[in-house]
């Protein structure tokens, strides 16, 4: 299934050594099915294995050609009679561990390119990887295993931990990092956030003193930009998955495993607890709080604390339900001027 | 007009040349009036050529000092009477043409910067233009007259067709390019995208194997981002123009000749049709679809699947008559409660 | 309190000489104590100075270890009994001042990096920093004091004027800036605009032939793109700050002293006037004008003309008072229903 030019894959494996892998329960085979790719519902045959994870692919499992396909329990009775089954409790994961199986994470022999411009201060573990182009300044600290793409810049004293990959054209100054963080291409981390003295004859720039710390197994996306403190740090808390164009201003603090869909903004000083799920093109007033587990909706404009394990929409946020009574009652509203006037 | 800092100027030219060009009826004028340059309304001088298309600017139109101006039947009556017309059918078009008369478009002589890095296996057809910086990695193929701008990166493989212009601090991977594509500085094409099993205990990322696929006649916008399809590939049709700052999920699938403006997000799966326009800052959620022709005003949000031939707004979207009649009536609601509490 | 990895502090100070640096009134203090750093009310302690602007943050100022802090007379009553004080009209800007005493700006020694790449023509005054990898094109002029970050790229004939800092991974062309100018890593300035004839077979792409102005003493914020003029320029008045993931279409004029929050977009030819204030992901449409001192609230969406002084929120926008009528006017309705039907 993946292009050959951007992938070498491994398989085939036979259906037993798949569920092992998984520790799934195998039906409707013996375990012998030879499964040489993963596929799509819609586009897999007969010696390819696919996944059901979403209701709205229902019927894409029932007229699937896949060899296997990976579901819970419950989806069972809408899979095709020909296809073997590997029953999961959660197909989703169970699927990505099998397609790591045929497109293991191969990186590139690790090296300092001879075009990498690398500070002689620098303190470099035996195993980085650092492309061409790329310039690492004084005093930047980097642990094994982690790599920095072509032409990307950390500044002054930047500190990485291990098994991080920092992709392509990124900036980054001001910043301490953990481990396994993954920063996407163009992500922009540590610079001067947007702190003025407004005045009546112009605006005076505040110095920014503080730090961006990035904590462990955190993913940034494409041109995400994150600004150092103020003064205190902005943080992002540990297993927290930030996607591409979000903002995140100074003083911001994300906690643990939070969720930021792309285009999010989030302005200074506010601070999400943990498990906090933000939708696409969410809005964030600054200096408020937000609690563990809340979810916001797509494009939910926040102007105030709000308590966490809750969902919320609309702008400012309520609480879903009401959004959607409001939403209602507008409609009906309309729809009796209508008639009125009709 | 344009600044000869950044421009080579062609002309003088008189109107009966301009006029052919782009089949014009001459009116006020026997076709000799030299012209030696494009100028807005409100800023052209007796040589110099104009354009009327936006019923906002009439005002412009009966005070302007252009020597000719390039209009539609419709507004002649409108023009001012000294000035020469060339009456067209549609005048913003046959404006472009005419400035590109007097601003040809001149590229770079070609060549590969000595100061680019090309990886040995890469193929680029002879007459290709590297910039300063630029990383060409393994098994990349350009094709004839196109161009990759300064400290640009090419991942690994990728593709890239005839009379492309990639400008410069753009990162480009797993990504397949038509024809005539335009790709403006700091975009990001490729890159993994937002898929995580999300869990109780943290979310793990689930492995993404597929492209990008730009058809031909493609333009993309600074700094916008588009990740790399999942399993399928994340597609754009040809003749789409993409805008600054938009956000392209994985698997997004854009038909033909659509109009997406600036910080649009599109979420994971989502399919649009041909012909789609979405204003600024519009939103749409995963896995549904937008049909052939369907208008989204700036900032609308998109929760489920829309018709194609009609135009949206608010947030969630629906029709524009709707739209607008359920804001009319909050705001008599409202005037309402004023009067009665006032 | 600032990370010695990427700051060098100056001090101790005493407090008589901090309170002259801010002509500020001294209480319960001779003026001797020692201060040795700035830090945030809720973490200073007995050698360590900060300030109280926020209304929001009173606890925090009551019950602040500091040893001295910076505020208004109308927050002295809320201030700790042991604090020192230095009484000022405005202590946000004083503070500013004062922590540029502790960590003064120091720039890199001025120099061009061998691994710049000068073009020959370029006219560099003697003092200016040129970054590894940046790109500096035919015809450029760089000012006195001037900074260029790594692996940024300068486009043939741009104008930077003195005492600018360009930080790393922007990209710029077409672009005249003035003079004590800030642009943050990754924005993007110069490039064409989104200027497409529309028609029912494709889209014709118009030619851009403006540039970008930038006046004196503007920010520009990281990942922010400003397009160049289609024919007339694009314009950024003197003072004003633009924060980060701005969309600035063409021919957009900004006048002075104007705040521009992050993820605003303003689409091609908008007119706002001097001082005018954007919050957070605030759309405008094109081809309209904001008045002088106009505050559009975080996510207003503006379809048309706003006359200036006052504030505005909502999609479309509406003055603030009427637009909260509004949504007050909504949730009673909403309210009424549910109590009608529960």
């Amino acid at each position: 299934m993946a292009d050959p030019r951007f992938f070498k894959k491994a398989g085939p494996f036979d259906l037993k050594t798949i569920a092992a892998k998984i520790s799934a329960e195998i039906r409707n085979d013996d375990g012998s099915l030879k499964i040489d790719d993963v596929a799509p519902l819609d586009a897999a045959g007969p010696s390819q294995i696919s996944f059901f994870d979403n209701p709205k692919y229902k019927d894409a499992l029932t007229q699937t050609k896949a060899g296997a396909v990976i579901l819970a329990p419950s989806a069972v009775e809408f899979a095709p009679e020909g296809a073997a089954l590997l029953v999961v409790d959660m197909a989703y994961p169970s699927y990505a561990a099998v397609a790591l199986m045929f497109y293991p994470h191969v990186s590139a022999a690790p090296g300092i390119s001879p075009a990498a411009h690398v500070d002689p201060s620098a303190k470099l573990a035996d195993d980085v990887t650092i492309g061409t182009g790329a310039v690492i300044s004084a005093g930047v600290e980097i642990g094994a295993g982690s790599s920095v793409g072509p032409n990307t810049v950390i500044g002054e004293g930047v500190m990485i931990g291990r098994n991080c990959a920092i992709a392509a054209n990124v900036t980054l100054s001001h910043t301490l990092i953990g481990d396994r963080v993954i920063i996407h291409p163009g992500a922009r981390i540590g610079q001067d956030g947007f702190g003025f003295a407004m005045g009546a004859h112009g605006h005076q720039k505040i110095p920014q003193l503080g730090r961006v710390v990035i904590q462990d197994d955190v993913d940034i996306g494409a041109n995400t930009t994150i600004d150092r403190g103020s003064g205190p740090d902005t943080v992002i808390g540990a297993g927290s998955k930030i996607d591409n164009q979000v903002q995140l201003a100074h003083n911001v603090v994300i906690g643990r495993n939070c969720v930021i869909v792309s285009q999010v903004g989030i302005s200074g000083s506010a601070k999400l607890g943990d498990f906090v799920v933000a939708g696409g093109q969410v809005g964030i007033a600054g200096h408020l709080e937000i609690g563990d587990g809340a979810m916001l909706a797509a494009r939910t404009g926040v102007p105030s604390d709000l308590p966490g394990g809750q969902q919320y929409g609309g702008t400012p946020a309520r609480p879903m339900s009401q959004w959607r009574r409001e939403l209602a009652a507008v409609a009906i509203l309309a729809k009796r001027r209508k008639k009125k006037s009709g």
